[in-house]
């Protein structure tokens, strides 16, 4: 850590703030340059950086050196971590495919749609019980009925299932019917139920908060990883900015970024990303293409009845389309789907 | 809702869209313009709102006419709420000012702070015992002790008291000592914990999530006020943009157009808006100025040891500074303080 | 063009509104529905799209049906744009590589990095002779020096040469050298040098602006387009958000969206969209897999040296082996390289 | 300036950087901590801020210490600069009070809103003759002739004149009428305009960028005093963020962030920080309860027929209205109007 001090800070300010560094079991060291005093920290960072020393006299600026995270960082684990879903592995050479409905709403289009998706070469079946609307009003999804659903159809087909977990009374349930956990968006800085998740036997998908920058988003795998368990799997699906032609901004980016940050493995959900189905396949491509480790994808079998999410949602033809595309991509950047 | 359709629209597809209209009970007003096909319907939109008409062949784009609210919306209740808190009066000519520490780190700092805001005129204590933090490894608040201390500090003051929930299973437990049930930025769309908010018997301070229009603002508290609960009290904290040098963009634009858009007393957080403690105050000012209903600043009688938001809070004897000066601004737009 | 009148809008308002509409030739279609009054505009859109039909009394919205934009759109030109540069087509199956420094530093440095560039597979060589910095103390650019060497290098080397235009006094310069005349994202919004551009007989390279949206994008490449100039070439190089980790966002889904609406070729910069040469590899297949015309990249054969932008720029064999990469993506998609 | 290393850079990777601080005549200072070594350069930063260290071998990341900009910064002149216009102070005790239609539509409608806000308390009378317009077929302004009713108008009713120069050819023209040159917003980074703002003998009113950071509008600032010209008055007008019931986010915090970094004076723009007149009041006043050292404000005779920003503009009364609101807050926190 170093400590910028301002141009008139006195003596006494400077000493001040040695203090209370050796107070901490610290080393400072003292730089006094021509416009700036500054004082570099040796010695474990962290006692440090949860003191307001910004607040103390003749304090200009405090700059950390190192990352407020550890375990999820690629510095505690250089090689990348894969997740093993009961077979299915996320963060390998293989990409991941998980796709199916927004909300569960029955079992039929359930079951319809999983078996069209896993024909077109999905692992992982979606769908939500529990959904977060952001209106009252709006349909707020089948509860445990639609786990069941879930549970039933994925036996049924051969495939895992993903279902988003909303509040922290429900994991034993949640974690009875599915195979990963999700965290949505919304809930990425739900901070007690990240820590339910981090006490879970199951697999955690994190999806990215719409305004979460990348190290809040690992700080927030952090809390997960923390509690004991190491199966994460970060998910991108898009960010709040000012263009309004998606419903969010994609920000792929982020995936090189983490991957450089993190051994964590990393998909993409097109699906909310854009937020309009026209948008998702080149989206997709993208995606794999920047090295995403797998992609998440809305699909349905009548968009124009979805009780959520319809216009961003595919036909199953569009989602085998769709796969065939992707495929070609994923070989050309070397890795298999 | 206004249905625009595309260029090359079919006549079947115009036909395919007014359908569907008349199966939900309403009726479509089709004006065929040089450019383009639009559609009107007439009848109660609520429920068109969640048909995904933009996935209709042929629809470009769909325009919703009405405000997706309601309970909280002007047009429900044309004069503005009052919310009464034990006879602090909120949303009515008084302005209400909360303070206090960010968490509680032990009774004694509390009672010492919570004397000298009350000293210079705050009426409601403010204070953290459940705390959302970034970080897994920050200071994450004392729980029940902070809550009792709260409580009977508040009583031994005469202060109302305000704390945030952040998990549905604590509402009984901060509803005991709380006054007012905060429920936090990060938290705002946790449509858990804002229907147990909902149904609570306690008034409900809803801060706006970082990344939240004022629309999913005001959604989030149709949430609460559709379980019951109309003692919401909004609480505009900052925003995320670009600019690095606040720790959030304080929007202080929202005070106005919410007192527009609805009847729900707004407050503001001039504290975690900046992330500064030099500029709480001309913030604060200028948050009275807008219209704002009161205020939330962080004060502790010693930054240099607070265990979180240090640089944002304010000494006692600044804030009582502050509010010296917040009382002539007040005075000089019709409120008092 | 839809008027959406408030709830209690009186009959004489709706009669003002209406005369209005009249007076411009235009066709008023009233639907009074239960919660509201809405008036719908046949005709000519444009002459009412100038008027502030936002301040007539009684009007809550205005929403408009059509698109700001004409020429640009791909209504206007249902078939994509191939611009061509000299033979070098832009827009069509193959893409368009342009590569180079940040900034023309010398005869040499450019001849070395052209030869490179050119060998590894770029049509267009990229530099600066007048740069835009942040900073007044920053390096400005060679000026005509730099434009002389980057014509003698680009017909050394048999490549075409893109260089950026900034002051609307340098457009005979600029032009006398260059084969595409560049605005810069900073000048998206120069209205006036969007003017001489229109007026140029050279292909223009328009970036999109920092904080543009796709529609401003759009308006101003239609203020070229519209002074009789239609060979211009979109870039997205990254747009301003809230995350710190890369430099600007990189807003890959412009590209599909850009597709649908217009017939313009876009290419992507992934140097200035991500700020650090780690990323441009990842980022640039993801551009081409999204469906991008083209990439621009920063070369430079000693970034340790570069007067400007030597994080992101590439080393020349670095770029040959990202050149090889993106081949087999474009294949993939297929494109040609 | 810091120097970070990566945690795995080698002694000859410090080494290289230690060597090439000292080649610039810098001192380097080496500290090697637990998990990081970190280089302190001690000298005059300049040198080596244009440097791209990020790009040696075994750097992790730059930190700089000290601020880019000098000439504008509040350590270069510690009081406040106050502006003279002709009589009229700008940056003192009084508040500066500029008004006046977005453009020129003619003299007599300039005339009757110059008379109206002189009345009310204006000093400076706003309007635009070269208008920045985001679409082509927009209104572009009365160019010289609206100059010259500017003049005109101005000398009739005593008051300075302020407008918006576009177009480095025009510098000389707008000097010749205009008592206060402006810079617009889409303009900041147009540099080559600000280069000959800062030759000008007029005082520049420059206008914050729709996405630029403090910083960077500071050093905006700087170019134009680097050039001589120390008589420049910035404006906050709001910047670009995900919330869509403004126009605009005013970002009233820039005020204190830049009286505290800058001895330059700062006014707001709420008219298109808002977008809308219902907010232009209450932020007028938050802008001057938040150390605002004036307003800049559109009024319009007649905003149903403005030709541009109806929708923002006040009429004359209203105006009037708010002068005597925004005269009680500014009494309020010690300043005069």
């Amino acid at each position: 850590m170093i400590i910028v001090l301002k141009a008139n800070a006195t003596k006494k300010q400077v000493d001040h703030v040695v203090e209370k560094i050796k107070a901490l079991g610290l080393k400072a060291m003292v730089s006094r340059g021509v416009e700036r005093t500054i004082i570099g920290v040796i010695g474990p960072e962290d006692a440090l950086r949860v003191q307001p020393l910004e607040v103390f006299p003749g304090v200009e600026k405090v700059l950390p050196v190192l990352k407020p995270y550890k375990l999820v960082s690629r510095e505690f684990k250089p090689e990348g971590s894969v997740i093993d879903v009961g077979g299915v592995k996320i963060g390998g050479k293989g990409l991941v495919l998980m796709a199916g409905p927004c909300s569960v709403e029955g079992r039929q289009m359930l079951m319809t749609t999983a078996k069209a998706v896993k024909q077109a070469g999905a692992q992982v079946l979606r769908g939500g019980a529990f959904k977060p609307r952001t209106s009252p009003y709006s349909f707020q999804g089948l509860g445990e009925e639609g786990l069941k659903y879930l549970r039933d159809v994925g036996q049924a087909t051969g495939m895992k299932v993903v279902t988003e977990l909303m509040d922290v009374r429900h994991i034993a349930l949640v974690e009875k019917y599915a195979d990963i956990v999700q965290i949505g968006a919304r809930n990425m800085q739900n901070f007690e139920l990240l820590k339910e998740a981090g006490q879970s036997q199951k697999p955690v998908l994190l999806k990215r908060g719409l305004s979460a920058t990348i190290t809040e988003f690992l700080l927030a795998a952090e809390y997960i990883v923390s509690q004991g368990n190491f199966n994460v799997i970060l998910c991108e699906r898009g960010i709040r900015s000012f263009e309004e032609q998606t419903r969010f901004t994609l920000d792929l980016a982020a995936v090189p970024v983490i991957k450089k940050l993190s051994h964590l493995p990393i998909i993409v959900d097109p699906s909310h990303g854009t937020g309009l189905w026209d948008y998702v396949e080149p989206m997709a491509k993208a995606a794999v293409a920047a090295g995403a480790d797998g992609l998440m994808i809305e699909v349905h079998p009548n968009p124009e009845t979805a009780l959520s999410d319809g216009p961003q949602s595919l036909l199953p033809e569009r989602f085998a389309g769709l796969v065939r595309e992707v495929r070609k991509v994923a070989k050309s950047v070397g890795r298999t789907l």
